[in-house]
């Protein structure tokens, strides 16, 4: 699927570090992580319109990038929402000013709960949940005024979190549809394998059975997003997260081009012990351990300005590349571009990055759902 | 190698967060980093106790802890100095109280040269290279009055940093001894592989002959640090981080016992949606992707209350473990301590630690270095 690009630009005129946007990102020391706002639109306005042209309701999950104003810009851009994948992400984005927002990971605990029924008086606040323990704990910290939508999680194929038959989804959400506090909204699973339309056909006819409405049926994953219509025809919603900006594991499908990784890792050489040995500022504390999800390659990321120099090592902070052949590029003080494997990995490690139009700074913005570690 | 430890408990009355010294950890919600000063105690003293019994000088190395009154422990009980593995972590400790400061990564570009030269008129401060770059970058930003310590790293079989012979060693040892701002100290390698050994009897030699002194002959690493006087007799002085905490990846090797593992990170059962697999809320994005070093299990932590529940996989907030044969225990929203694969990657993604003896709670640490990127 190919769709034009046809929005304008968001205007980010934040001002909070107003030195920063009279920067050009080489200007910055190194390790830093850079956000290509041009990029990110792109990316946004293609999965915006795959969405809008399957009727698909597209809610932006900000795991990937835990930056309010991002978020924003996908809601104007046409998210009806977020998701959030704990509750501290969602308390962020609340503070940030987003209204619409699903917290996708299971809420156990008078804290939690607790937490959650604040953050109901404040926003339009959905929860999942497989079990009863997690639906009558929130229940009993809400007002039974309140409309706290839930949704059943359903394991269609992950083998993760999600009730394992459709039997069990009617059970659970009898009990939810009985709360007063609670709104039964729906069916949910992660991601959205072939199996999982099947899984939702059988679901639909239990749940017709008990004259029982599940208006959202919520699949979720940038991999395999732009095919989901033929795959799970079912679904009503598309949770996405990765696809603001692309990494390595999306270049690898071929579902994002290099300019549309928006999320680069500036790095600086640091050491050439040998003419094919070369050690950058960056490992595993600025990059993550994580491998691009379906490489078998065993790299660290792609180094844009020297394809060839793979990254096959990491170190806590340095990065060991080799080049194919002896090369005294790039030099000790040279700055590389890096394509991390796996984007929202990357915004966990950071307190900060800069957004930037064409290498000139925006905004150095902190990513300040980061630290939201509950 | 086996020592009784003898050493006092350390006084931690920071009264930083009195609300936290009332608690004890089975009241904290998770995910949670918690630490054992009792455990972390053992561990400081047996390291130390192996280092003077070998005539090795000890430098407690950062990057695994990040939080100041942890290396002011260390140096209470022998330690010499502290390593740094970045700039930012050597600010965050100088700023801690720490005076002796090794950076053991090459400081490169004009950022890093003028916060070193900074540095470097408030702590006794070192640094490490394998270029001139490095050299004469770091000496052209300091007065000619200043020393600080240089030491040629070597790669003696990492093959990461590192000059690449004894005769590389020694061009730049000249460089470093000629130029006014910096003192050459001698050589550095990580970790300490049986061929360092001769590597530095080969150095020896070399600069024998050019009437050059290497006072310091430092290695690193926690595994295998209790032998390093047999395998590297040369050895001056020795650079271990992890074995303050012990993890999974010392506990494989049989380095350190469960009892002394001090790190452990609190997760909550939040899903049991079969009889045998367990979902945790504890993901990458608390526990690192790290695999435990020398493991080949491909397992994300051990359980410490149910050692049979493997952690086989992790997304990003949920850790997903499986138990051998069906069982309603652990149940949802019970609470299980897991000590992780690479404690140094664990700190690196958390802001707080929660210090205590016994389960209760002594204080609630800053981790004031992690957000020291750069």
């Amino acid at each position: 699927v190919t769709i034009p690009v046809r929005r304008q630009p968001s205007t980010f005129t934040s001002g909070r570090d107003v030195e920063a946007q009279a920067g050009r990102l080489d200007q910055l020391d190194t390790p830093v992580v850079t956000l290509d706002l041009d990029a990110i639109e792109r990316n946004v306005d293609r999965m915006q319109d795959y969405c809008d042209l399957h009727r698909l309701v597209l809610r932006a999950h900000v795991k990937t990038h835990k930056l309010p104003q991002i978020a924003s810009m996908q809601l104007a851009r046409g998210a009806v929402g977020v998701a959030c994948q704990k509750l501290g992400e969602a308390e962020a984005m609340a503070d940030g000013g987003i209204e619409s927002i699903l917290v996708t990971f299971p809420l156990v605990g008078e804290a939690k709960w607790t937490r959650a029924a604040r953050l109901a008086r404040r926003v339009s606040l959905s929860v999942v949940g497989d079990s009863v323990t997690v639906a009558r704990g929130l229940a009993s910290h809400l007002p039974p005024t309140s409309s706290v939508g839930f949704l059943v999680e359903c394991d269609t194929g992950l083998e993760r979190c999600g009730v394992q038959s459709p039997a069990d989804a009617l059970e659970l959400a009898r009990e939810v549809a009985a709360s007063p506090a609670l709104r039964f909204d729906g069916l949910l699973t992660h991601p959205a394998p072939g199996r999982a339309q099947a899984w939702f056909e059988a679901a639909r006819s239990v749940f017709a059975g008990a004259v029982l409405q599940t208006p959202v049926i919520s699949v979720g994953g940038t991999p395999g997003a732009l095919n989901v219509h033929e795959r799970v025809p079912l679904a009503t919603e598309l949770r996405v997260g990765t696809y603001v900006f692309g990494d390595r594991a999306c270049l690898l499908r071929g579902d994002v081009p290099v300019d549309d990784c928006a999320m680069r890792v500036r790095a600086t050489v640091v050491s050439r012990p040998t003419s094919s040995r070369v050690i950058l500022d960056a490992g595993s504390k600025t990059l993550t351990s994580d491998l691009a999800n379906g490489a078998s390659d065993g790299l660290f990321g792609f180094v844009v300005e020297y394809p060839e120099l793979l990254i096959r090592e990491l170190s806590e902070e340095h990065g060991r590349g080799e080049l194919p052949r002896p090369s005294s590029a790039p030099a000790v003080g040279e700055a590389v571009s890096i394509i991390p494997n796996h984007a929202c990995g990357v915004t966990n490690l950071h307190d900060h990055a800069y957004l930037h139009r064409l290498g000139k700074i925006v905004e150095r913005a902190p990513i300040v759902a980061r630290g939201a570690v509950r």
